[in-house]
């Protein structure tokens, strides 16, 4: 039986760990993520070093306010304000501060000091990367980002590396766990968006400003990520179609409700070939998916990745996309690549963007829609909207209708709500329709468009 | 817009392509993951190259009869009998004809003629993976082995990888699609087992002599390299526990049903914490689950793997694991990987295995039951078989009676059903609870015990 504590090496290995070559780790901002990374690096400083073949040794931690208490993993004595001085003599920056400035400049200079750096800033890479791809290959050091998609599920690494050899045709993701708590309290309560937002505010869900979560900007930055790894292609933040949350009714989750059908907010990256070569497309939008899909069910602010590849088939993973110790974890690995190779040599993947597939816009796609609208309730009125749909080549695949509840007294027009569902279309025909409906008097309201995916 | 075919490389490239240095590929095996990795291999030439920075020049397929027409995908003019001198020329050996040897002497051959080797040959691992690691070692190559565990789902590079940073506590896998396809038709049809083999032999799922599928071989081989990695030890193949499910009843799987439970065939390798340091297990065998575990709706011939680790948490991994086209997928990714470190300098990961932890004996581990007995319907029996249960120790969660329909001429003792689910109790505990059973006159029969997991 083994004597030896938890997680500690075999007690005659201490000799040579001490004999093995130090690597400097400076890390960029300590927050709740850059607490954990430090509380893992130190826990497992031991067993870091036999995977890499090297000690890791935190050569100081930047922040903005040196007076901040930060805890008992981070010790004050490693804390600086000057981080430029930080990054230049380190071996590894790890960042996870945030923000684009300072953290492009820190990056840039890190590596042009001969850092290799590991980063979760999505925000960062989807504005920035190919300035940090081309700075790493100019000197000679490693990138990764494993934590800036999804968290701590492996994702970068399987879709850079595993799927290698493999042609990847369509990436479906809940990438986002403020908006999948959103949407799925929506779901199991019926609540409105505004309080299913409160509560996932309270909850410590959602932050004070939720902006970049529930309308879709943190899932657009990582599917413009993920797109370019997928592709080989760089895919550019402003090529990403994207629609948020803040639309979806409590009416439309119990319309998906009676269709089979849930609501997630989904980063889709597709490759779409074409008579005469491909185009790639990244988008993010609320999408009713059936609900015997594997995304269907994932619940609260779980991530999760469905991705269909020419050989490999359907893959999907699953995990936590976000928080302190699961963001560590991805942030860790890296780090151990990252360090295996400064001490025997090699270096990570690099940017894979020779097929230089462009992006489709938008109006080019073609997409399943489910159309919800409120109507004068006449005759004629059901054949108007489907003569409407019909005249731009939109096939119509389901219609719901329901007469809405009127105030007797009021001499008003009785009104009807109509869903309608329908199988894929050009988008640019479904706008057109939609700006048909918009100046016909007797569509009263377009309450919703949302796309339908999966099926 | 991109004018390109799909697939190829920009035009402007060709020039650079031709201008790559070539590493020669021998191909082991023409099988049905063979003839999918020459597809591939053709197929994607031009992206591969790019990939990698150098061309993979197939420069041999080995087989055992030259005589046999393989399809396009294998030119007859590269098939050799010759595997020995085919390796020995090769900078890379891809190996997918199975079984120990000549597998075995091949791989140990190429590594001592400077070759990286990838491998999804599992039974060759788990019996010989130490001898090919320090192969590896000796001779400063490659040994990767994507495939062999789970096929075309990244497993082996994101617990050797994503999760280096990370403590692996547990990992719950079905890793095996024969018996989860098997598992899963009982429990649409009610089949009984011998009707569930039987269709899954006709339908291609399970081969003609199903043994290292059912009676869990195969999980075990995976389990054991899965535990090695994980927990940075050698576990041996003896080492691993490893029960099939012949046995499963139709019973059985009605019981599951009534106590929301599903039974699957789950490879464990899990972390044991005890007093004075730590053990690891590895085990196979057919286990409850509850349906809301995300392994319980695993259907047909899919597998999946559920991760436990210390800082990411819960992870899930889904995919296709066995097949040709798949298995390949997992096969050029590591061939990618390895092609790279030729090219560009460095080497993937070694055997990990400095945390030494010992195996723990079954016996002495500590599992949920589910117990199912044929009983005299008699006054007394219920509290007698508590009572045995209790005197070693093992605290009862359920019990279930039914009463056994019987000839009411026969004048035979009336018999009942008891299904009993236990509380976690050692494993040497319940052995001894059942020693007893046997020889209780009450008892009539034990007709199945199974753990209760996922909990």
């Amino acid at each position: 039986m083994s004597q030896q504590p938890p997680g500690s090496p075999a007690p005659q290995d201490s000799s040579t760990l001490s004999a093995l070559p130090t690597l400097r780790v400076a890390v960029l901002g300590a927050g709740t993520v850059g607490g954990e990374v430090l509380r893992l690096l130190a826990q497992q400083d031991a067993e870091l070093a036999h995977r890499i073949g090297a000690r890791l040794e935190v050569s100081g931690v930047a922040v903005r306010d040196l007076g901040r208490d930060r805890g008992e993993h981070v010790p004050a004595s490693l804390l600086t304000e000057d981080a430029a001085a930080l990054v230049r003599s380190a071996d590894l920056v790890i960042e996870v501060m945030g923000g684009i400035e300072p953290a492009r400049t820190l990056l840039l200079d890190a590596m042009e000091h001969g850092a290799s750096v590991v980063t979760a800033n999505k925000a960062l890479l989807a504005q920035d990367g190919v300035s940090l791809y081309e700075a790493a290959d100019a000197h000679g050091v490693d990138l990764y980002f494993e934590a800036a998609v999804a968290g701590a599920i492996p994702l970068v690494r399987p879709v850079r590396e595993s799927l290698a050899g493999d042609r990847i045709q369509r990436v479906l993701g809940i990438v986002n766990g403020t908006t999948n708590y959103i949407l799925d309290a929506m779901t199991r309560t019926g609540a409105s968006f505004e309080d299913a937002l409160a509560n996932a505010q309270q909850l410590g869900y959602a932050e004070a400003d939720p902006t970049a979560d529930v309308e879709g900007h943190d899932a657009a930055a990582k599917a413009s990520i993920l797109a370019s790894l997928a592709f080989h292609s760089r895919m550019r933040l402003a090529d990403v179609h994207c629609e948020g949350i803040s639309q979806v009714s409590a009416q439309d989750i119990a319309a998906a409700e009676r269709m089979g059908r849930t609501i997630k907010l989904l980063s889709i990256v597709e490759r779409v070939e074409e008579e005469n070569g491909e185009r790639i497309s990244a988008r993010v939008y609320p999408a009713l998916i059936p609900d015997h899909h594997p995304l269907a069910s994932v619940s609260e602010a779980y991530n999760a990745v469905f991705i269909e590849a020419d050989a490999a088939g359907s893959l999907m993973f699953y995990g936590q996309g976000a928080g302190g110790s699961p963001t560590a974890s991805a942030v860790l690995g890296d780090v151990v690549s990252a360090a295996r190779a400064r001490v025997h040599g090699g270096y990570g993947p690099r940017e894979s963007r020779y097929a230089e597939l462009e992006s489709i816009p938008l109006e080019e796609l073609r997409s399943a829609f489910y159309v919800s609208l409120t109507v004068e309730d006449r005759p004629g009125v059901l054949a108007e909207i489907a003569g409407t749909f019909s005249g731009y080549g939109i096939s119509i695949s389901t219609i719901h209708q329901e007469l809405l509840e009127q105030d007797e007294q009021s001499g008003e027009q009785a009104r009807a709500h109509i869903g309608v569902s329908t199988h894929r279309a050009l988008e640019s025909a479904m706008t057109a329709s939609l700006d048909v409906f918009s100046s016909t008097a007797t569509v009263l309201s377009i309450d919703s468009v949302l796309r339908i995916e999966g099926e």
